[in-house]
């Protein structure tokens, strides 16, 4: 396995793969890696001839009061994780690499980027979607593959995708859920042993709601203020959203016809998570 | 020479002579093309086995008052133009192909779009920075040439494809002027034969500040005290801006030290031009 620091190094690399005709299959993360990640990494290996993972905790995507300071690191115990998958290579940028001085460019995905966590943490998608413009541009990936724990992000990356005519493959991969249903996250590592019932509450309220909605329920009203009602019997918890949004526009809505996406956004103590399910998709936990 | 109309076709060309590992050279023009686009044509044979020519008159850069509807355009007199000088591709898209329904990802680079036109033309500058995203995304290009003629656009796109990893060299090229040193541009057209000495306080004020310069001052406000003063004693002219700033961050300066640039937009009678002068390079005109 190779570990790369600087971009230019992997666009060199990347573009003397793509002459030779081999497909480059891309797993963006900040590390920390879990179960999650490394069914992405699974995922990337079938998809392409050279595996690509990157690290990087990036800062444009966090907001001042955030934990980017705290977010969990281990470059050692990732490194290990990643070769145990057999990934080809680590992109392992330096801010300096990614942010040098006189940076100002920021792509902005607007409509899809404006509800939910986009409320919740002003500026975090335009984060998230220059980021990941400027890793496809050094890594040049034929594919990406993402977890659809982030709904809300994988949309806005095939937005942005589709919109600035980015030549590459989006892959939303279900979301890997620990033995008791809760959706594997690196920031799970900042829950508290008293705590970690009350984060079942997410996993539950979506099969609950999953439940309602396959005995015919299509208000959203009716299903929201259930989850609602459910998370807040459990001790420690406070809610940022729950909303029922139309999966291609992002925007709430009161019936459900086409595709929609249940979606929250829970504090537990002190940790934010989130989950998600998109009805009549299988609940399997 | 071969036409395309849809990204799809051009990237999958694109993408095969890369393969081939021809280089490919990129002019995104406007169309109604001149002399000066075939300069930049010329110069992209030089720096490619493939030159490729875009025409897409981009609505996103223009505002709402601006001359959207009646910018020129003759798409059969531009053919034999790129033909003429050698041109291999004009990629030459639809609006429908460029900015589909649900279209909503623009990119801003920040500071360095904030003087100048950037001032007198909100979101010009977004508009460019994004169909220029878009058309390397399409094309693929090693390189990308623009005229200095639209100095500030050529610092926008620089910065963008340096802070966002663009892998690609963008080339700029020296403004090319009538005999009597009009700079050349489709907007010329719009001139009125009475417009025509007036719309030539531009290129001579330029001349009259290089003068100035090379005589030792270094003050900008004299500087520019001296050219608006020549502008106005032309008849139809009102000066939008005249202004002199550091090359790099395009924010006016009040001492001539690092490398300057004296920008000026000026409104001969309906018609808008710019012109530039970078401090020190030679005055041909």
């Amino acid at each position: 396995m190779k570990i790369v620091e600087t971009a230019g190094e992997m666009q060199e690399y990347s573009e003397s793969l793509r002459r030779k005709g081999r497909r480059i299959a891309f797993v963006p993360t900040m590390g920390y890696l879990h179960p999650g990640h490394l069914r992405l990494l699974e995922e990337g290996k079938k998809r392409g001839d050279c595996s690509v993972l990157s690290i990087y905790v990036n800062p444009t995507q966090f907001g001042p009061q955030e934990d980017l300071d705290k977010y969990p690191r281990d470059f050692d115990r990732d490194e290990k994780c990643a070769a145990g998958v057999g990934c080809d290579i680590i992109f392992y940028p330096s801010s300096a690499q990614m942010y040098p001085e006189h940076y100002q460019t920021y792509i902005t995905v607007e409509e899809v980027s404006n509800n939910l966590c986009g409320l919740s943490r002003p500026g975090h998608f335009r984060g998230v979607a220059t980021v990941c413009a400027k890793l496809f541009n050094i890594v040049k990936p034929h594919a990406a593959i993402f977890g659809k724990k982030d709904f809300q992000q994988l949309t806005v990356i095939r937005r942005m995708v589709k919109d600035l005519n980015m030549d590459l493959e989006i892959v939303g991969i279900p979301t890997v859920r620990e033995a008791d249903g809760l959706a594997m996250s690196s920031r799970n590592t900042y829950l508290k042993d008293y705590e970690r019932e009350s984060a079942l509450s997410l996993c539950k309220s979506l099969k609950l709601a999953a439940g309602l909605y396959d005995k015919g329920e299509q208000h959203t009203a009716v299903i929201i203020e259930r989850v609602e009602t459910f998370i807040r019997t459990h001790s420690h918890t406070a809610i940022d959203y729950v909303s029922i949004c139309d999966t291609t526009t992002m925007k709430d809505i009161g019936e459900i016809e086409g595709e929609a996406v249940l979606a929250l956004a829970v504090r537990v103590g002190a940790t934010r998570l989130i989950d998600n399910h998109v009805f009549g998709e299988p609940i399997d936990w």
